[in-house]
């Protein structure tokens, strides 16, 4: 069935959804909140700084109008980075409808709420329906049209199977969850785990020491994602250890090549100057930390992340203080 | 504490073994099948061919003759290929005392009888006490040194923490587990998910794809290994997902590589040619398959691999059938 359908932020992201929503035959408007980036879309049909070689097609209308982006739509794609998703979600509302479904692709937590992006959008537009759609996926395949595998999050299962009907097609699989939380958390904080695996590579300590690394990761992630609410297997699935392996391990990864020119010696501001792009790690690093305090849950490798971002302290003294932690069962 | 060890096998991570256990300052014998691979282990002090620039320490001693590598010894290390267990057990098992430890790193399951490892040992020794030792561990970086973290496991806890000290250090990381059947089942059926995962990188499908099918793989893994009495969290540990990240990413896995130039139109056979070196996933793939069907599990992505390695399937049919299977809940 063919639909109305925003995506609010036209980096990589956003790109490559309103790929995948204008294959399966929707009627797409992609919004970018800089006239200048709109100006480029709509001459190029493609993002070349963020997306490059993945052609947009012509019947995608490219705006820089937030009020006809967000009026009548069965669905609005929020594809922001997390800082914005707030400030986004304000602006917006005067345009949102009672009920209308939002899906926030957006990863990472609020560092003074310790809210996630749903929590967020729900706070600045309390009548929406808010979902969440998370996965191993780069964009940058995913606009290459390459089979990647996703899960669809809402309170609800009509609207989850809403959100899954909208984007699945033969190499964009969606899977339906009411698991919200869990969904949310382990996208969020595995970007954490990504850049201490990129200091791993950084460091140059190979590929055993970076697996022990996203093992443990993973199980720090579960014991926070289930002390606040999630289900077990939702960090066990795609939108866990999936998105983990793919964050830690691909070239495409922000987070992860942060974290090597951090295990190169770089400060994390210059990291993050290199790599140009948001580092979505570095601002939920902090946000992880107090979580894990608010449910005293133990993160060892969010407490070290935390102190090489915030603390000064170098690459190899936390690695080593993860690797040689004393003796004990492995989950004791 | 100095102990009295032999590494029987002399393969890659025979060796890479044998120069951890010699760090420590153990008194360590290093035996192999093959005079004339004893012949050049001692010549060179490097298994050129297995293990290239990794140095043997000359307190290693090398040899041919079973019986005094067995002899009053505090622990024999088993590392053969899997199909090798059975028949060098039953020729070890003169000269192993009663109560003696016996680890065995070999990965796989025997397709005729469905034992493990460690149940093979035990079956030919049974006066022996059975250890395994597994996890993320690409020999060539053990060999260099770099960190590792792996699992003891043993019945008897006391077991699991004399292997752990024996093989400790700084950069040779233990845990001590009890659950060996659920690490061994991880170790073995992780290969047959890293020859899929081969086939992914070799029909070129990106890593949004591979993780999707790793995560499915250790979900199936889980499922089996949890039917046959292995416990959830050994699979989501370093033997279980951690064993399987680095199997599936990693260049030095043989595995991998196998399924690499299956998914690029080798068959099954050619391909074990070309690797030269024994690909376990292909010898644990039937009975992984036999195993899932005397539990009643569904494992879909051995039914797969089975296919493409002994029914003639070509590996992109497989893949698709994969991908595209009907839309339910993710653990539905």
């Amino acid at each position: 069935m063919k639909r109305k359908v925003s995506v609010i932020g036209a980096g990589g992201w956003g790109c490559a959804l309103a790929c995948v929503l204008c294959d399966n035959g929707h009627d797409v408007a992609l919004w970018s909140a800089l006239q200048e980036e709109v100006r480029l879309l709509d001459e190029n049909r493609e993002n070349k700084a963020k997306l490059p070689g993945v052609r947009l097609a012509d019947s995608i209308l490219i705006t820089d109008d937030l009020p006809s982006a967000c009026k009548d739509r069965d669905l609005l794609v929020f594809a922001v980075p997390s800082v914005f998703i707030r400030s986004t979600a304000k602006s917006a509302s005067p345009w949102v409808r009672e009920g209308q479904v939002i899906v926030s692709v957006a990863k990472g937590i609020e560092e003074n709420t310790l809210n996630t992006m749903t929590d967020i959008i729900k706070e600045e537009i309390p009548w929406a329906d808010v979902a969440v759609l998370s996965g191993p996926s780069h964009a940058e395949e995913v606009g290459r049209r390459m089979p990647t595998t996703v899960v669809a999050g809402a309170r609800s299962d009509a609207t989850a199977r809403f959100v899954q009907d909208i984007f699945m097609n033969d190499v964009f699989r969606v899977y339906a969850s009411q698991d919200m939380i869990g969904i949310e958390l382990g996208g969020a904080l595995k970007n954490i785990i990504a850049l201490a695996a990129g200091v791993v590579d950084g460091l140059g300590l190979g590929d055993n020491t970076k697996a022990a690394l996203m093992t443990r990761g993973i199980a720090e992630i579960t014991r926070l994602g289930q002390a606040a609410g999630g289900c077990q297997e939702t960090f066990a699935g795609l939108s866990g250890i999936g998105d983990l392996i793919v964050t830690c391990t691909s070239r495409h990864s922000r987070n992860h090549n942060a974290g090597e020119l951090i295990g190169k010696g770089y400060t994390a501001q210059q990291a993050m100057d290199e790599v140009k792009m948001v580092v979505e790690g570095v601002y939920s690093a902090r946000a992880a930390k107090k979580l894990a305090k608010k449910y005293g849950v133990t993160m060892p490798i969010v407490d070290e992340v935390n102190a090489v971002l915030f603390e000064g302290k170098s690459a190899p003294d936390a690695m080593n203080d993860l690797l040689r932690r004393e003796r004990k069962g492995e989950f004791g």
